[in-house]
């Protein structure tokens, strides 16, 4: 007989009632009397188990009483409405065959783990509930992010992980080698004989699409990449990763407020894709995770984002009255502490922050007249600060490589990106979204380690 | 007034012939007299460009009629039904602004190049036709795969990038460093200190995350991963790239049956998919790069696929009279010529080989009753060969130990991926789908270089 999923059993179940179903799964819980016990399956479906009655009439019932937290069943029954409290809909069982009993020193017996221990066994944690939740919205955030996207008429482009350049200069980056590291290579002159090794030269992993998607940009309109970037930065924090997706998109013919209506437009999107699809889950970080989750996110969804300039955003720090660990002057990067009082306390919203100091922005952002400030934006949002940073690309050559001598960067290395800009230059903009900042957003979950499956830290690469 | 997207004025055409708009773009072709001109407008959104009509009674007559290729244009005018050959609509425009002239050597002007000379344009190479096709057509198989997957109730799992260990050693791996190569730090024996490094101990770039998944298949039922992966061998031929995409479901309570059944609905999904979404590219295709394409893909939706047993398939080219360049005796790896005489010249049709040597095959792979074969499945496809690699996995904890001994395998590698079997073992099943390798069977494309946007191969990564 055909299996169901524990899934379907629950969100039509009225189509089931009185049936026979045959379902196969692990055991979550199991309590049994002398005439009959209660197992509670969760079949991997579905974020809730279902509740199985069995009696002494069956020929394996000692058996089955005394089965292992995680043992693998395939049961067959009847789906009743349940009698008891707790759950809509039960199994009556008919035969109940044992897979496998799962040995006795299974971590995950019924009792609260820390996330720290659960780290320590990541390829268990997904049976639990915090990251079974967690891990089924990761999967339908990032297909919102497609979905979303895909609708839009943009083209998905897989930008290449190993890069031969680092060309944002966005951080430390690790190094892809097949030298022998016990005997690398030397030249006559007694540096490393980068020709020799596998791509004829030095290879990095990337930290950034953005410069390669641009190229695609100028030939598909709309364009996101959405893949895994590499930051080799010491730094142990609850948020950086050494190993993170990343999701940027670039729009041709879209100055900074398209770019802003589209990055609104997408936030809110994926985040009422996955409460659509997700509700048992996100009703779980709502009761067990973050207290106010729904009322944070709701907050997203019903109001339009705000809009400041950045020297508008300094003056509003300097006159607030509120005291800041880093003081508030026109050129400072803004920190955490300033970026979450403008978005909570003063707009109590989501806000875009644009037009911030040149000095303080990467090289390919749009000059403004004033010849001060970029046509950048960040998207701050209540709760989190900083979720989403963008701008519009520089378009004109000259300013272009002006900006790039001012920074000293070699031109040379460069002339497939100044190449767009010869050859039919046009307005563009784009944006970066940090995947896993995203997820915490949406779950509340507060350590990145807790939201990717085998998180990589310094120091850390387990399984 | 806001700018429509050419795909939509061909697609909608109906509903705005007569109508006002505006496009912006990039110049194909242009033709010029002394009254009037023809532009051809790319702008992106569409595989086709959209013809402008330009007059002299424009104020800047004479700026349009110099224009060079790849200059981009915003244009406002009326769409109206073409009175020419060639298209179906055309717009007579009203107002041309030139946003940016194209220097004059750009590489891409209106005569035929070679894939060999585009490759080394890759930044540029998607605004020709072939390419615009092929990376237009890549992004809809990709999202075809998310959506088959995503509708089939499965859980998206990002598996790691950088790994501890060759667990599945499957090929040759990138190491993933941050020491200083000039001067590799050395324990006191003299060999490498990897405690040093970033990770604490050596990493490498992921060539599967089947063993990562399969842990998630314990926990969510249906998985898949979908990422990046590497092999550092030193191959230069048509089918291997050094960094390629791979698709690997997992389903829990799934035999081999089974997976051949999700092989198969997701082969013929992701085909009609993209012969849907993308006409126009698959004509293209279908005119230009390989005659008979269509008939190749119609033959694989509307067959069912056949199967055959590994024993059977030697049988079959034993007495089938053709002689081979690698002879046939069973225990052999079939060759590419035998996967194709059986796919393309007996069966006609995709065929599923199953139950291999179990010498040829991975130690996970599920032994069968007679000890000498296991639950092996390669689906062989005509005019292509192997194209997908699967197999129910061993989910009995000794007889998988047993294969481990027998490999010389390190079971302390293993025991994230034993415990498996130890908590809840249950039957599963899984495949690996090289994304490229299905990008070149929909495409035609013979060179896996054309379907990356920018391909990794050895002494090669450019961009």
């Amino acid at each position: 007989m055909e299996k169901t999923l524990v899934k379907k059993l629950f969100r039509e179940s009225e189509s089931f009632i009185g049936k026979e179903v045959v379902i196969s799964g692990w055991v979550k819980k199991i309590r049994s009397q002398k005439k009959f016990g209660f197992i509670e399956i969760n079949d991997g479906s579905f974020f809730k188990g279902i509740q199985v009655v069995f009696e002494s009439e069956l020929d394996n019932f000692e058996e089955i009483s005394k089965v292992s937290i995680s043992s693998t069943l395939v049961i067959k029954g009847k789906l009743v409405e349940s009698q008891g409290k707790g759950q809509s809909i039960e199994i009556l069982a008919s035969e109940v065959e044992i897979f496998q009993k799962a040995d006795l020193d299974f971590p995950l017996q019924n009792k609260r783990h820390s996330f720290e221990f659960l780290r320590t066994i990541a390829h268990l944690r997904p049976r639990t509930n915090t990251f079974s939740a967690v891990f089924r919205v990761r999967s339908v955030l990032a297909y919102a992010i497609h979905k979303f996207f895909q609708e839009n008429d943009f083209v998905y482009v897989h930008t290449p992980i190993i890069t031969g350049a680092d060309c944002e200069g966005a951080g430390e980056m690790f190094r892809v080698t097949t030298l022998d590291l016990d005997n690398v290579p030397k030249t006559e002159e007694g540096s490393i004989d980068e020709a020799k090794d596998f791509f004829g030269k030095e290879t990095n992993l990337t930290v950034s699409g953005q410069l390669n998607v641009e190229t695609y940009c100028a030939a598909f309109r709309n364009v996101y990449t959405f893949g895994p970037t590499f930051r080799a930065e010491n730094s142990n924090t609850s948020r950086h990763a050494s190993e993170f997706w990343m999701i940027e998109p670039e729009v041709a013919f879209g100055d900074l407020g398209v770019n802003m209506e589209l990055a609104e437009a997408m936030v809110k999107y994926v985040i009422k894709y996955v409460m659509d699809e997700c509700p048992e889950e996100m009703e779980f970080f709502n009761s067990f995770i973050e207290k106010g989750l729904f009322e944070k996110l709701n907050n997203v969804l019903n109001n339009d984002f705000g809009r400041v300039t950045y020297t508008e955003a300094i003056e509003i720090l300097e006159n607030c009255g509120k005291k800041f660990d880093f003081p508030v002057e026109w050129g400072i990067d803004l920190q955490s502490e300033h970026e979450r009082y403008l978005a909570e306390e003063h707009f109590k919203k989501p806000i875009f922050v644009t037009d911030y100091p040149k000095d303080i922005k990467a090289f390919y952002m749009k000059m403004n007249e004033d010849d001060k400030t970029v046509r950048a934006m960040d998207l701050l949002a209540p709760g989190i600060g900083e979720i989403i940073g963008g701008s519009q690309r520089e378009d004109d050559l000259p300013l272009l490589e002006k900006r790039m001598e001012e920074m000293n960067l070699n031109k040379e290395d460069y002339t497939f990106y100044t190449d767009l800009r010869r050859y039919g230059s046009f307005p563009h903009s784009g944006f970066g979204l940090g995947f896993e900042r995203m997820m915490m957003y949406i779950t509340g979950m507060t350590n990145i380690r807790d939201v990717i499956p085998f998180p990589r830290t310094p120091k850390s690469a387990e399984f």
